[in-house]
């Protein structure tokens, strides 16, 4: 007689299938579209997927993975980078994306109360008439639940601070299927160890996020755009440290090198300028205040060799300049017809932003690559495209040696591997380099305190 | 023959004298000086003060302590409000208080780098020629190492956050004695967990922090301050939400109720003020950036039934009202000659403020208790003096229990036991209450995880 002994996960799946009926998917298809992310690890399927629409059936699966040591990857809008969403071992892809609740948006606190799979596109739809919006934005669609996990940023990180600086509290389904609730509803507090803070970028290896509990901004009175071109790139990280230093509070302020608004101009049509290391601004305040900021702005540059200031206060105008900004990253993959694109993430302390730029810059181009940078130069984060052919059999490893290049490069100059896209699969070799052996095996020791049986997200942010 | 077994404790003292010499005092006054804070608790003695100077001399200590399982409490300014400080279980109180090197000042990352026994007035003073300062500001003469272990905040964090959002990384000695460094050089990073946020208001229960990163901030170019009264604290507490909704970057909008201010007018002979319910402003920016917020704010308390509101750029009329507004503790209990006071900590969310103040100040009169209130407002956060006579047997008693009446009904409005002082001795009993049973054991586990023998500051935070 011939017996195939069960496995962990056909329990989990048959358990599952009682309380989430056809939710819990088989289909090839369904699992394929959950395998990996929008990045270029290798793609791995999971065993089943959940699409869950309540806190109560995340905790109840999650138990169950967790009685059978079955693998749990939280799963949003599949936008990662870094192979956040890949389930490496297998198990169960737990897709959050139907979580798409508004539940409370109190205007007099500025706060509001969301399930994981709204997208910030949608939360800013929702809130617009409500005179308040939510300013961190990553460039893509993708879930606030995939953006706490990550500790995303964006654009406006340098005036409204990253998503860690703007989720108050959580709701949390931990490894054993309990549920808690971190932070509350104030604005600060002194209260017992800052659980919210452990799981904002935690990425999936602590506990599934069920709710966010996000602060909101008034939207400004007045906004208004600035483009000013550079012949090197020193007149531009220098005018952004100078702007920094004044304190004058742009809401963003964006580099794009040579090589990405030659690009850009290609791309979105830009008129008008020259294919100039540029720097894009935004100004947020009252009429009188984005004014005054943006001649502010205007005297540094123009003293740090700043050419062609242009201001707009033109609705039209600053949403072409910003979704040229915001395309920058199709606009790089379109220069080399064909080709694909490697992006870094690398961060450091703005002081070395030249070094690390200049040095990146030039290293690739005696090694023959073709790349371009976007930077949210404020933060002293930037994206160095690194584009390769796909025919080319070499070309994908020989960028990511150029990626573990501009790394190695921004942690010589005090910076770290992940400004905003996080760790994932792809900066795992990173971290201890980064943090010393000691303060990764604390990291170590929360997940064996949080996560025993090591089921949430494996593989990801830590090598075994 | 006689033998007494040694005290663990004897064995530390001994191997610690070996590098720490004189500077492990057993001295009875010394150690009286380290046995509370300035907060109402019971004193207890430790069994040494070791007076430490490098963070080796800590990581010896600590792993000597570790070794024998003596408790370790850090101790810094001593300026605890809820008995952090206070060796409930003896062992060794670890003075930071000599640890005072500014180790770097980088202007262009405006950042640096300082040892815990560093005040943020001794911070400030040593920056003032350099253009930056360090905007968070208890009212006591604290070190910024005390300020990281107990979160803590102060007037200006409605404009530049508290502490959390100003670390931007730590150097920790472990319960074992291991040295992490935790964050970085950068503004923001998505590398793994956050153990600076874990570490940040951890009240000395996980480690030692032995070098703190912080943020710094330009000096506004031009700063004033404004007056304004109110019939009500209804008015004063709508005005400040309006003020915060409408996005104006006020530095800082604190609260005096009418009986702190009254006080506060005797102290700080305060002329030309009635003693109502009053906002005290502070505006940071440009020359015209300035004018324009207080006028904008004018408009708003004005709607809101403010009067008499009264704009100040001169800096000797700024200073005297600020000084006014941080001397408001010492106002208070002058109102009440030979009396003493209890101080409140609880923050809510600004739309139910009023309910929490008017509620509590109605409470505290119909129990016969004298009170008056200071809020950082902006934030959602007061601090309740309760009067008592310490000549009155049940007079402490009676104001805990008052105490725990504020604390009881800030808890039902969505608030917090503490928005800026810490859990410590005193606020404890709330603790399982705020977070509920699964949030706190999982505060719990983390504490096992990094200090498995509860030698760091034990019965702080958590009730055994």
């Amino acid at each position: 007689m011939n017996t195939i002994s069960p496995r962990p996960v056909d329990a989990v799946i048959s358990a599952a299938r009682e309380f989430l009926g056809d939710r819990l998917s088989l289909n090839a298809t369904i699992r394929e579209q959950h395998a990996k992310g929008e990045d270029n690890t290798t793609p791995t399927l999971p065993d089943a997927v959940a699409f869950v629409e309540t806190t109560e059936e995340v905790s109840r699966l999650v138990k169950l993975c967790h009685q059978h040591e079955v693998p749990v990857v939280p799963f949003g809008a599949g936008t990662s980078l870094e192979g956040h969403v890949n389930p490496v071992r297998g198990g169960i892809s737990l897709d959050l994306s139907r979580m798409t609740g508004v539940l409370e948006v109190n205007a007099d606190d500025m706060d509001c109360l969301v399930e994981p799979g709204v997208t910030r596109q949608q939360l800013n739809e929702y809130l617009r008439d409500q005179g308040m919006f939510f300013p961190v934005d990553p460039g893509s669609h993708c879930t606030l639940g995939g953006m706490v996990a990550t500790r995303a940023s964006g654009t406006c990180a340098v005036r409204y601070g990253t998503i860690r600086e703007n989720v108050l509290g959580l709701e949390v389904v931990l490894a054993d299927g309990r549920v808690i609730e971190t932070g509350g509803r104030t604005r600060k507090a002194a209260n017992g160890y800052d659980l919210t803070r452990l799981f904002v970028g935690s990425e999936g290896t602590l506990g599934v996020v069920t709710k966010i509990r996000l602060r909101l901004h008034g939207i400004p009175e007045a906004t208004s755009a600035a483009v000013v071109q550079f012949a090197s790139l020193e007149g531009a990280v220098r005018s952004t440290i100078e702007v920094m230093q004044t304190g004058i509070p742009v809401a963003r302020i964006e580099l794009l090198d040579d090589d990405m608004m030659a690009a850009s101009i290609a791309y979105s049509k830009l008129e008008g300028y020259a294919p100039l290391t540029t720097l894009f601004l935004e100004f947020h305040g009252s009429e009188a205040g984005v004014k005054e900021q943006a001649e502010a702005v205007e005297a540094i540059t123009a003293a740090n060799g700043g050419t062609g200031f242009q201001w707009a206060s033109d609705p039209a105008v600053r949403a072409k300049l910003w979704k040229a900004r915001h395309d920058s990253y199709w606009a790089g993959v379109a220069s080399k017809p064909g080709w694909k694109a490697l992006t870094t993430d690398v961060c450091v302390p703005i002081s070395r932003l030249v070094e690390a730029l200049v040095g990146a810059k030039q290293e690739a181009k005696e090694l023959g690559h073709a790349t371009c940078i976007v930077g949210h130069v404020g933060d002293g984060n930037f994206h160095q495209m690194v584009l390769y052919d796909p025919n080319d059999p070499q070309g994908l490893e020989r960028a990511w040696d150029m990626d573990r290049r501009i790394v190695s490069r921004g942690l010589s100059l005090g910076g770290t591997c992940s400004g905003e896209h996080g760790i994932g699969l792809g900066k795992r070799e990173f971290l201890e380099r980064e943090h010393g052996v000691e303060a990764l095996a604390v990291m170590r020791s929360l997940k064996a305190a949080l996560d025993p049986k090591g089921i949430m997200n494996p593989g990801k942010m830590f090598r075994n």
